[in-house]
């Protein structure tokens, strides 16, 4: 089952799964779910065969079977995934996905070992975001792709940067609950200014605070005669500011409650004054702060439990509307000279359904490979996992990592329940501490690198280089 | 002297320049004029070196020089430029740019002739946007590049689009005035929908019915269970809309006569009724049917010569929210189930500065040769050009076109003037008819192509193909 949001590489996953199996067992069967999770709770399925599989190995996206974000919590659901498993007499159930997936991958597993269900309940590490990892697993599949996907692009802004001398691209990245994304482009790119979500919330900076930084980056290189630059925004990063934290959480407590009065309202200022009316005075006022774009999109879009929809606001608009209106009082006030262009980019779904750069095409088959033996050898409860990853392909380690080694345990509607932790950036690992070592040259300088578009045929260095981040942990990890 | 919006192979130009006049005397001198025409206006120039030019060949951008966007009109800029070319006792000057860059050129030619100056002036066809080009010139260079990146991206998409199975993407492309990049990319991956502006033009189709057309196939796909999709659109639509087009036009007049008045007035609303009041009655309606955000911007961004700046305006969102009303009427009707998510999207910047494909780097190192070949042989007036460009470049054949048989009268600040004439799509010729042909296929089916990343190094079929629209042209001029 290929669960959550795509991430380029799946398909590998099944090819080396199926791969696996038929070496294991010429008669092996495989099955698809089709649509996620959902798939597995109702029992929809596909067989694949080798004529299945074939279009799809090496290609991207999570067409072959669809994907799907529904969690499996409750008894009805454990039940009707037994029920499902039994009818098909699964041996292994493959869960494709990240840290919700393989939450819900612990739980089903733990939950066949009680009701005595032989159907071995093995988890593959998927993300772009790069969030699932921990010792035992140096990377999620996906964030090597969707990485050198967002750095090209970067370069190439970077590049149009420095040759139009006119523009600050402001860039928005993927990347919700962690900054792994955006430092690795930061890593792969040198921009002049690149945030981390992490760093924001261990010094609780303020949204001006941080505006303040941007703006003061930009007027130090307009001192320089430079009028230009590229700033890297992780997409969660405005849940890392306090005082948004503190809005959002606000509003979702206020639509909880009132959201039928609410969208009963017709015209946006009423909607604006209904909400400022009912948020507390500190909060009321950051809100009031904000441009009306982002005051709307905080209002109108809402997720399907009711909720903020934090991922479609666009961050990059915010500390632009921030940054330009600073630049303004300094241009009254004498202190900048010369204009402020400024242009605002997203990028995210550009780069979670890409073909697979070589790393994540070899590494997806190889998890399918180990995903088969974990399977056949009738180890339940594992997460497939891979070892020295910066080295050739030939002397990757092949392991079973528990899953609940992986666990801690979250607070989930009112009570503790162990979940597949999200891991976020380490202030303290080297990849930060290389962007925090250099980022006072690179806001200053133009040390751009261009990395180009992903390449799958010419030298082993430009073809199967590893990302930044897991080259820099790996020597860390070494010694 | 590179000249407007960057192109991928604009270094290589210099680089084949640099080559070719060594080659013909190894004394010759190479100096590159900085950022544009107002660096030949104000004589600021670099001699460029070997040592200069090694980091930049086959490199995307213009940073090597700068570039910019002035025009060469008047008497006094017409002199200066002379002076400049005089005091640098330069054999050729040649010029790399688009339709008005290349105009610069023919003014320049004739104006040195007339004055004796024995400087021979050279264009090269540079343009992402296509449309510079006739029988003699096949395609301006950077055009390969950029439709790729685009491409690229789209292809990601429509990949996205096909595993998520609940968003129809949006994606506004570069190329103002024809929309060449929007049918090329529309042909390297074949999306449910491609808005093509001088169609639009052609039958003066209403952005009503523009939005009907896209929400009809958003429709026919729900019915038949499919509740994704990809839809193009070029950048410069909306002023191929009669009623857009009127819009504009009365605004830019508008803003000639009150732009301080308008200025000075301090809040959104009341700039609305300013405007509105003085608009003419239908075009009054057409402005107050649009989105909030697209009259704001209307409003808010003029260019230098105080017009609407077309080019930010985010139509791909104008289309959003037009398909999303119909929609919304067609629930409350009951003529549609389910749902519609939408994205919109913006690829632009990110392909201009592109590292160039095979076919860029080796188009443009060449056309810097055969400018080279036309100075050293004193041919000025002319446009660097190289035919058969299908084949391989061992097969290519060099010529000279005289800018003068591209040009034609236009009216010009109120009296005819010749330019380089824009080359539109041509709705006879067999990349709009292939386009034609198949879409109403491309609308039903998933009929996605997924190009993948530009590659450098592997199959020749796959790194060194032609645009489809280049293949197209040239099997129709062959016969």
């Amino acid at each position: 089952v290929l669960s959550g949001g795509q991430a380029p590489g799946g398909h590998n996953v099944i090819a080396g799964l199926f791969d696996g199996l038929l070496q294991f067992d010429p008669c092996s069967e495989l099955h698809g779910f089709l649509g996620g999770p959902r798939g597995l709770i109702e029992g929809k399925e596909r067989p694949l065969d080798a004529g299945a599989i074939a279009p799809y190995r090496h290609m991207g996206g999570f067409d072959l079977l669809g994907s799907g974000r529904d969690k499996i919590e409750s008894v009805e659901q454990l039940a009707a995934c037994r029920a499902t498993c039994e009818r098909l007499r699964l041996d292994g159930l493959v869960v494709i996905g990240g840290d919700d997936s393989n939450t819900n991958a612990a739980t089903l597993a733990e939950h066949f070992r009680e009701r005595g269900l032989s159907t071995a309940v093995v988890g593959v590490p998927k993300t772009i975001d790069g969030d699932l990892k921990s010792d035992e697993i140096e990377a999620s599949f996906g964030f090597d792709t969707a990485t050198k996907v967002y750095a090209e692009l970067i370069g190439n802004l970077c590049r149009d940067a420095r040759s139009a001398r006119k523009y600050w691209h402001f860039v928005r990245l993927m990347g919700r609950s962690a900054s792994h994304v955006t430092l690795e482009c930061a890593l792969q790119t040198q921009p002049n200014v690149a945030l981390i979500g992490e760093e924001v919330e261990r010094h609780g900076r303020t949204l001006a605070e941080i505006i303040d930084d941007v703006a003061q980056a930009v007027r130090r290189r307009a001192a320089a005669g430079t009028s230009y630059g590229v700033v890297l925004v992780p997409e969660g990063l405005i849940e890392f500011v306090p005082e948004m934290r503190g809005l959002i959480d606000e509003l979702n407590r206020l639509f909880a409650t009132a959201a039928a009065e609410f969208d009963r309202l017709a015209t946006a200022d009423d909607r604006e004054r209904f909400v400022r009316s009912r948020l507390s005075p500190p909060v009321g006022r950051a809100f009031a702060e904000l441009p009306e774009r982002i005051r709307q999109q905080l209002l109108l879009d809402r997720d399907a439990h009711g909720n903020v929809l934090v991922s479609q606001i666009d961050t990059e608009l915010l500390l632009i509307d921030g940054v330009r209106r600073r630049v303004a009082a300094w241009q009254k006030s004498g202190e900048f000279h010369g204009k402020l262009g400024t242009l605002g980019h997203f990028f995210g779904y550009e780069g979670r359904c890409a073909q697979p750069t070589n790393f994540d095409a070899d590494y997806t088959y190889a998890l399918g490979r180990v995903a088969s033996r974990l399977v056949a050898a009738g180890h339940t409860g594992y997460m497939a996992s891979l070892r020295g990853l910066v080295d050739s392909p030939r002397s990757w380690r092949a392991q079973g990592v528990p899953l609940t080694s992986l666990m801690r345990l979250e607070q989930r509607h009112g009570r503790q329940t162990p979940v597949v932790a999200k891991a976020l950036v380490c202030l303290d690992g080297a990849p930060f501490r290389h962007l925090a070592a250099e980022r006072e040259r690179w806001a200053i300088e133009d040390a751009y690198v261009y990395p180009g578009a992903i390449q799958y045929f010419g030298p082993p260095e430009v073809c199967n280089a590893p990302t930044r981040t897991l080259a820099l942990e790996s020597a860390e990890r070494e010694g």
